[in-house]
């Protein structure tokens, strides 16, 4: 007696179920929660069952009926004395206590099809058909209409709160249940109901030890028509199942482990189904053997009975316990253990896109196919951007747009010593990914000056410099060539080749790009600390200077000062500090000097005493500011909205922050400077300026730009795009989700608001960030090292490469257990990244080396080297060790599902770490 | 049929057991493991039975027995691609696969009080009684022979090593099986054989699918006499019990899972029991059935079935599952909690100390009791200290001591500016350690100046500056009187009113030393800066100096300098910075002006660059490397013993660091000042000097001591001395723990080896440390504070306290599972919390304030306040938020029995935090 899944999913929705008539939907106490946007994406799944049990707690004469669970998937136990809903866990029941239920429910009375409208008659049906003596009867009936006594939870838990709803505690009691009352204004209010989807029914279980019963009575009523009984529920859903175990005190705790067992079977999909189809009491016994057959058993004595199990990260579906012939290719948890994004972190590759990837063996013949393919979207492309996500997502990826640019731009102009860098990076960004934005075929991908771009220019710059070249036109014929070449590929669909580039190539160019940021960052500041000297005491003669030795000269009228003319100021102000007989001087500042009309004379008048230690303080502080706000996401103050506010914008914090303490101190640090012929009111001038300075840069850009848009038109998932973090934080903000309804549920993805607008307002909103050229002279350079410190960090850790790197250090017992370490020899491991720290070295030698202009053949060679390791690996461990190459890609998956749970969640491949 | 205690106990023991007779031990098969001193320990719980599960892999003509699991309290699996151990994990069973193993039991062969002596003899048996026809008998006896493949798990795993292992397989592959052959070498280093006590007892289980069978074929065997079965286990150990399945290959997996099912079904000690008094098939059915009654049941598809539960922290005891009047008072679990340690994270405070405070209601009569008491025990004080752990402990005290030493005595000496404090505090260390070592009632304890007496010392200091009394006379006068009242505490026994200190108390004061500590450390740094200014460019208005202001001047032979002789340097440096016109001038840095007879002159030459921040680096950095370090013992680097030493002296490591990066640059900055009349050779004349300087500082020190000595006496355990980290590291590094057999068992604690020595010892040398004295001057200032701060840091986040004041910035949802809120409503704590903080800051108004000096009588204030909350919280809630209070003690314990896990382990209460 096995659900179909088309009956599963029907279940419990009045208007498809196949099981019973609709005429719940005109009912008048048929009060489903008020329909929102988005529920009703749910019933694609199995429907809710919200299941309460209510005990009867304290002596005969004076008991109550309280909740003191809930069930919906996971179990939240009201927590008596601290007045709190446990949080979700996984139910853990004593085998005894279910075989109890199914003894009694043997004997019991079991009412399937039962018809009633209000819970006086259900009472009326439960002691009718029971042999009970009158008295007893009556007693009973009385019993069961008590009013129970809810836990609405008090969101702030203030003692005022908890006072009134004592009061409304006491309102309840004094009314007598019926299903014409409507619901008091908390029910409507609890998060609870405003939470589950229309369509969801209820289940009482009510369990409880009354004196005048001689023996235990177990009940269990399935009725006909759903229907709201009272307040039996702290949430005034329909009841689909009333399940009793009430007897006289003999047996202690058992009568509610006995009702937790009845409501765990009720929140178990397959038995729900089962109990909906059943015919007959001996039909409810057999869908408790069936629940049985499939339960896992915890030996006694080896787990603490107190621990909550926390929900899984990763939650079967029912479908998966369907015969084998009708779960093919389902099961949510399946599903996504199979698309890539679970196995390493690709979050938006579905299996189709690889299909897309198959060549068709005409010239442009990929090309015009995703033109085909994109074309008829394109108008869908604007209008599904209306929404108030949009608007956030603009907000957010432009700020991060903007501190990205500012951050590489402010590496690139490192060299000139000005905020030209930046804005160029703001008119390139905005003009490159506006264009990008309207014709890519992935709307979604942020463009901006990324790593691999950064250290393929510099590459180029060195290489020039050191041949001779003048460096803006051999750019441009780069620029040119490689656009050549891109073409070439997409006319060829070379581009087939990108799955050649599996996790091996790209955690190996990510971690070398990472550790060239780290590199630059500590570099730099080591550069810093050498143009603002620190002053070390002792004899003169060892340290080199002294920052004593400066005094302001006004100039004698003898003129004696020509004698030294031909020297360098600096020779001069050395030979005066040795010795000097001056008249008129003076021991003002130099600025002061200059302002009274006198020269300011000595080494000392060079030195700028405390800037090489406030660069580090600034450095380290931004660097941990970063990281800190980065990891508070994960921190558990606050409510999730601002914690992921101030993680998401970790990085503009932190400049933030570093520019303050910058800015309260005062100190002469050095800073990005805006050349002052870039006005606002300049924009134009020097947009045409700018191409005439650097045009090739800006001709590069485009082709570029040309060349990526090209490409991913041929890959429908480049390489380059799907790696960039700003691209996958911009899907990220336009994810949709399922609400979740049951607590302990993780939310399910559901797609992604795929648009062209909000990436073409953030690129608008980019280039019209040139006017904030003013603000960006207060950006110290240490701050900005600090950043890049941060990225190359975290894209570091961010591997499953350094991962095993660390595994290196870990003695094999504290290894975490992760999926890799059950599967593959630790020694293979470990063979495997010590591979890929020789790669990594060898990259590092060709980028410090003449060899560098050879660099992105150097990529190809990662591939051979991957293509070669299949002689010393075998297939299975590949597979878990990298993705796997085209060929193999028929081999077979692997049957564990949860890898996900082992796995970093956080996207793996950053080849372009920004 | 339910074991008693006893026989539980003795289970297995073979001197013992009234199961069988003692012939075992005469056995010449019977090899168990070396005895190794500490053993013996072991038996009081019941033994040991090591399960290894052995299947039939391959395909029916290349079949071959692989070990794939095995279990003594959780399982252990053979992860067969990883070639490894699982980490030991709770096992998880099908309901479904422990009912085909009972079916298949019920109808299959039970042999019990089986004789054999060998493999090929219970083959014999097996294959005898069954009816089957000959070839078939043949086939099995051949299968049953066959050597099974163990997996001896390399530690290191290298290549080399899994080669050996493959050969010694080959050979382990090519002997018959039989009981007289010796245990391979192998077998007998494996961890695991080393760790297993004597009388551990072995199961085999075997199952597998044969192609000779039709039908399943369940054989249970309980042999009379354990005996080892030539390879049968990976080590050679008696076996006592053997269970087959064996069938056709039809049912996939399922022989794998009853294999499971029976090995964990063995590992239950109540089954073990119930299968040893079994006489006939039945009553291992009833055993099973037994077993069943007691299991928990997760629902299917709740839980992640590729997640691996890890063992709990706390495992009850078979003792907890006998017939309630059995196991009254037992049950290892139980018991712990029942102790302070783990409601709270006093560890070393059993429940008679509690009777040990009881008065006598005679003068002086608790102190006589306790030199009652502990006379008896004063030779075996110093017996007990031989051992090598001694040593270990000597080391890792001393070196504890003298950091806190450093630490503290350097903030004493602050205010001198020179090491004087750190030597003072080195003697008085090492007089006041060694006598309380000598003759206290608890000779484990470290004493040292600690943060109470710090402050204490301060406030008196302030208080005797503010009403012009000179400092000495009145300290001594305030130790006398001290000591009198202590004195008079102790005659009356009052000291029982150390039970009215509460947690409530305790973390008060603690949080208050805390936040003192971090006051100070951040105010010394701010003072600093000052000391040392920062050069802000600007206008020298504005900025009041500027550092280039410094010539050096060699004086005018007509004396004109007289005319300025009237004022200070300063105002003369001042009024020469302005404008001069002075010959004779060089702009030599000031230690070479004063090298060639000048003078140097300007406010620029008092000014030193760089220091105020190189020191804020420096604080920071001694900051974050002392917390770093102390929290990589949690990380899973290294060998545990690498990070324990690590982590246990991060402040050693840290000061050494910062000390490293301050000596590397060269910085002037402040260092701790070594008096030069200190030398080595001048240590009594010190030590007698000091006592004129300071003597009531010392007698202080000794009433101090004697006070506490008069205090430890009477209290048996008094509250300043068991609250002192150093005291607990001691006996931490002192502790006698159990062997751990089982993988996945935590080991239990058996004792401290209680003795004077090791105190002894640590105050010999803390004294001989004042020959340390030439290297304090290379200490900075900056590393102290940043190690204050560390502790100050550290004190506040590890108490209770502190957990609660992070609740109130907690949204519930987030708020961890801790057993505080599962009894306790969320307001009552924020309640509770508020009211501390309140207390927190009356304190520190009073320590502002010139009622500092009645500082001490705050305590009993918190006290009486804590006496004044049982008005506003039930008894039921203070006793989940603090300690009972004395008359709270009758009532009744709370019945959770693992609070362990959810509460800190740290010990929370750090009045002293040093």
């Amino acid at each position: 007696m096995r659900p179909s899944e088309q009956e599963l999913e029907n279940l419990g929705d009045p208007e498809t179920s196949p099981l019973r008539d609709s005429s719940n939907s005109h009912n008048p106490t048929h009060l489903g929660p008020p329909e929102a946007e988005g529920r009703k994406q749910r019933g694609e799944g199995s429907p809710y069952l919200f299941i309460q049990l209510n005990e009867l707690l304290g002596n005969p004469p004076t008991q109550e009926w309280r909740e003191t669970g809930r069930w919906i998937l996971f179990e939240e136990k009201l927590d008596l004395e601290a007045r709190r809903w446990s949080s979700p866990h996984v139910p853990t029941l004593s085998l005894s206590s279910i075989w109890e239920l199914r003894a009694l429910l043997t004997t019991g009375l079991v009412l399937l099809d039962c018809s009633v409208q209000s819970l006086s008659e259900l009472t009326e049906q439960v002691t009718k058909v029971e042999s009970l003596n009158p008295e007893v009867r009556e007693k009973l009936k009385s019993v069961l209409l008590q009013s129970p006594q809810h836990h609405i939870q008090d969101m702030c838990c203030s003692a005022a709160r908890r006072l009134s709803t004592r009061l409304c505690r006491g309102k309840h009691s004094t009314k007598m249940s019926s299903a014409e009352e409507p619901p008091l204004k908390e029910e409507l209010q609890s998060p609870l109901w405003q939470k589950l989807p229309p369509g969801t029914e209820a289940a009482a279980v009510l369990v409880g030890e009354v004196d005048f019963l001689d023996q235990r009575l177990g009940v269990f009523v399935q009725l006909q028509e759903s229907v709201v009984l009272g307040t039996l529920t702290e949430v005034p859903l329909p009841i689909r199942f009333v399940c009793m175990v009430l007897g006289p005190p003999i047996l202690g705790k058992d009568y509610h482990e006995m009702g937790r067992a009845a409501a765990v079977l009720l929140s178990d999909e397959v038995f729900h189904w089962s109990v909906c189809q059943a015919s007959s009491p001996q039909d409810l016994i057999s869908a408790m053997d069936a629940f049985l057959e499939e339960v896992m058993v915890l030996p006694p004595g080896r787990s603490d009975p107190t621990e909550r199990i926390p929900p899984p990260k990763c939650l079967s579906t029912p479908h998966k316990r369907l015969p084998l012939e009708l779960q093919e290719s389902k099961g949510s948890c399946n599903e996504s253990v199979n698309s890539k994004r679970d196995r390493h972190g690709y979050e938006y590759e579905p299996q189709h896109a690889i299909k897309e990837l198959q060549r068709t063996g005409r010239l442009f013949g990929g090309l015009v196919q995703d033109v085909r393919r994109k074309a008829p979207w394109y108008l869908s492309d604007f209008l599904d951007a209306f929404d108030a996500q949009s608007l956030s997502a603009i907000l957010y990826i432009y700020l991060a747009t903007i501190a990205n640019a500012i951050t590489f731009g402010g590496l690139l102009s490192d060299a000139t010593d000005n905020a030209q860098g930046v804005l160029e990076s703001f008119l390139g960004t905005s003009v490159a990914g506006a264009i990008f934005c309207l014709f890519s075929g992935q709307p979604l991908t942020i463009l901006s000056s990324t790593g691999p771009i950064l250290v393929f220019e510099r590459i180029l710059f060195s290489f020039s410099r050191n041949h001779g070249l003048d460096y803006l036109p051999f750019r441009l014929w780069v620029g040119i060539w490689v656009a050549f070449f891109c073409l070439v590929l997409v006319a060829t669909e070379a581009s087939v080749l990108v799955r050649y580039f599996t996790r091996f190539t790209e955690e190996g160019f990510c971690a070398l790009i990472s550790l060239i940021f780290i590199y630059d960052a500590i570099g730099k500041m080591l550069n810093l600390t050498e143009a603002f000297p620190i002053f070390r005491p002792g004899p003169s003669g060892v340290t080199g200077f002294t920052p004593h030795g400066c005094l302001c000269y006004f100039p004698d009228p003898k003129g004696n000062m020509s004698l030294l003319k031909g020297q360098s100021q600096e020779d001069m102000d050395a030979a005066l500090g040795m010795d000097l007989h001056l008249v008129n001087v003076s021991l003002l500042s130099p600025p002061d000097c200059a302002l009274q009309g006198g020269q300011p004379r000595g080494l000392g008048c060079h030195f700028v005493p405390d800037v090489a230690f406030f660069s580090l303080l600034l450095f380290f502080a931004t660097f941990f500011c970063a990281t800190i706000l980065k990891h508070f996401k994960s921190s558990h103050f606050f409510p999730s909205m601002v914690r992921k506010v101030i993680s998401d914008f970790s990085m503009v914090l932190a400049i933030l922050l570093g520019c303050g303490l910058d800015a309260s101190l005062g100190l002469s640090t050095p800073k990005l400077t805006v050349p002052s012929k870039f006005k606002i009111t300049a924009v134009i001038l020097n947009r045409k300026e700018y191409q005439l300075q650097k045009g090739a840069g800006f001709h590069l850009d485009l082709f570029w730009v040309a060349m990526l848009m090209l490409l991913t038109s041929a890959l429908g998932l480049p390489w380059y795009v799907s790696t960039t973090v700003i691209s996958l934080a911009h899907m990220d903000s336009l994810r949709r989700e399922s609400e979740v309804c049951a607590p302990g549920e993780l939310p399910r993805f559901l797609g992604i608001r795929e648009q062209r607008l909000t990436g073409l307002v953030v690129f608008i909103l980019t280039g019209l960030s040139i006017f904030l050229a003013p603000v960006l002279k207060f950006i110290p350079m240490p701050v900005l090292y600090g950043i890049f410190f941060y990225m190359g960090m975290a894209a570091l850790s961010s591997t499953q490469f350094s991962e095993r790197v660390k595994l290196l250090l870990m003695p094999a017992k504290y290894q975490p257990d992760l999926l890799l370490l059950r599967h593959v020899p630790l020694s293979r491991i470990h063979l495997f990244t010590t591979v890929q720290l020789i790669c990594l070295g060898l990259l590092w030698a060709v980028k410090s080396t003449v060899a560098a202009i050879v660099f992105p053949l150097m990529l190809l060679g990662l591939v051979g080297i991957r293509k070669a390791l299949e002689w010393v690996f075998s297939p299975q461990e590949l597979s878990w060790l990298d993705d796997p190459m085209p060929e193999e890609n028929e081999k077979k998956v692997q049957e564990e599902k949860s890898e996900l749970i082992y796995q970093l969640r956080a996207p793996e491949i950053n080849i372009s770490v920004n």
